[in-house]
């Protein structure tokens, strides 16, 4: 048999045929058919007033948070948000810290600073807060990077309890966190990470997740005071504000209830997904291999027996019409090795049964 | 008689009313006909292949220059293209040479890279390229940022026999060149300054003075191995690319003549307004004040007797319903107190009467 098709259960993209285009194409009739120029003009470096409003109200509405749109900086999605808070409160040679594995693009963003990185283990309920407690006791880092909701690369989310004692812990040693919690929507959850105190902590919001990554549109939700820094960006001042024409057109998308309506679509296919994944690794996975059942988010993480190493099976997997990504690169010092990362939003049911059953074939020699 | 509105004649703005509503509702009408979800997705770092294509084809057409579309990245505008490029060609602590002066925005930008900045003057020429050589001999730049045409805030174009001197000793003293051509297509001029020689020149385009600023597109257009340092972003990488989906409606723009046109209409638009404000000017302005009328862009630089401060009299100038961009600002050193730039592209032909009469009524005393 010839494998026709790569299978790549790493890949962290939606499928196209889900991206909203008649969503965003309404959206944009509308907004255009008012022919208010305004959008097309440099907006304010904070975003459209109105813009916050329509994105404060529909956040409220969906987090569990009561957000104010004084709260909220309209971004280019969440990368640009990261970037800039970097910018801001971080100077090169300042420690970081990161969950260790962390989502490798962020690692990416933070690395490019020239700052010091350093990393605390994650276990099934997120950040193992005490390994952190610990490093607290010689380190004293200006900023912490979490994805505490649905993780990416774990499925994994911050207990309530680790949440209260994160953000304790931030006030004690005078440090930010940055909560990238852009699969906070793609689930049933605990409030936002900004709900067990907020003060100290600059959430991470897109619409690439609960919309479409092309439309390259986020927010930054933090106390005012801590926007206020952020404002000072010489970027934001030159170009003002982000992407002022989509944020028009998703202002229109929100007030006509439109992404709320896509949500609940996406929520129920990406559950059916999940599920399906889910049933698909439990039924053809060789008998000890175990994985924690993620609640939402993209992403299910698997270890392997620890003497395995994915990177390096990972060429054999391609021959086999496969592929994942290996947990190494989630890793600022190589760890995870062991595991690999599957996401079970890119393809439909029968796409990821038949990956699935690749995956247990190409695993059952191999463990 | 009552001041009703104030006239701010330094504000660098397209008036609302041009701002091309209508075609951009064209070009999504026809980008969101074609049922193509690509756009919606991440794009590839430097831009859709396609995109670029039509834009490389434009600036061909219109630049003079023969423009590949191997040599773009698409940025969300020039601002993020000069982010990006301080990013990844300087660090902390290394030497920036500016215009004095120079867009102040773009000096708050590089100001935040933590980087020693140098000045070198101005004149009708635009930059003093002797008084850079002198410069050279003892200090080492990594990197020049200069306005060559159509300059904010000094309306001068950087004459061809500089331009070849300017690239030679960027050769012979190793430094890049960031060349922002923003203006580049609002007036007849030389071709950008990557003509010259262009290995070491990286030429900032948007769209934002083409088009429209909210749709933030532009480009970095420069040598594909200079590019290749920028594509490392992390930021881009996360992201998946500037603004896919406007990029998407600026192609079907670029592909179906709407930017052509629209940059037709908009170039005899700010023509007839150059010309009027220059008149208006001159018709007005007390004895013995001078300008250099411009042959393009935004603006007109006004220098008034060297005792004045710009300023110290806008207070007084906005009580008599006026404004103004006071010369010191585009300088970090407080140079150029005694001139103001102007804007002719903010109002119409009556406003801009109004405003020119109201300047020379508060200079007339003054000088």
């Amino acid at each position: 048999m010839t494998i026709t098709r790569l299978i790549d259960l790493g890949k962290g993209e939606p499928q196209n045929s889900v991206l909203p285009l008649e969503y965003f194409r309404k959206a944009a009739e509308h907004r255009l058919a008012l022919q208010d120029r305004t959008a097309f003009g440099y907006a304010p470096e904070q975003g459209w007033e109105s813009l916050r409003v329509e994105m404060a109200r529909f956040l409220t509405a969906r987090s569990g948070l009561d957000v104010d749109p004084g709260e909220l900086l309209v971004t280019s999605g969440a990368s640009h948000g990261l970037d800039l808070i970097l910018s801001h409160f971080t100077r090169p040679g300042d420690t970081i810290v990161v969950e260790d594995p962390t989502y490798f693009f962020a690692l990416d963003i933070i690395r490019d600073r020239g700052v010091r990185v350093l990393p605390v283990p994650m276990d099934d309920d997120g950040l193992d807060v005490d390994a952190l407690e610990s490093l607290l006791a010689t380190e004293h880092p200006r900023l912490l990077y979490s994805v505490p909701v649905f993780n990416n690369p774990m499925g994994t989310t911050l207990s309530p309890e680790r949440r209260r004692r994160l953000v304790e812990l931030a006030e004690r040693h005078d440090f930010l966190i940055v909560a990238d919690e852009v699969y906070q929507l793609l689930g049933d959850v605990t409030p936002p990470l900004r709900a067990a105190g907020g003060d100290r902590v600059l959430s991470l919001g897109s619409f690439s997740k609960i919309f479409a990554p092309g439309v390259r549109l986020g927010w930054v939700h933090a106390d005012p005071r801590l926007l206020t820094r952020l404002l000072q960006d010489g970027e934001l001042h030159s170009a003002g504000g982000a992407s002022p024409v989509t944020g028009a057109i998703m202002e229109s998308a929100l007030a006509l209830g439109l992404q709320d309506r896509f949500l609940d679509e996406l929520s129920d296919h990406y559950h059916a997904l999940r599920r399906h994944m889910i049933r698909a690794l439990s039924d053809t996975l060789p008998p000890g291999l175990r994985f924690t059942p993620p609640d939402g988010g993209y992403y299910i993480w698997l270890p392997l027996p620890e003497h395995l190493d994915c990177a390096a099976l990972l060429p054999e997997a391609e021959k086999a019409g496969l592929a994942y990504r290996p947990g190494s690169l989630f890793s600022m010092n190589g760890g995870s090795a062991h595991c690999m990362r599957l996401c079970f939003v890119h393809y439909d049911e029968p796409t990821l049964t038949e990956g699935c059953r690749r995956l247990a074939a190409f695993l059952r020699p191999r463990v």
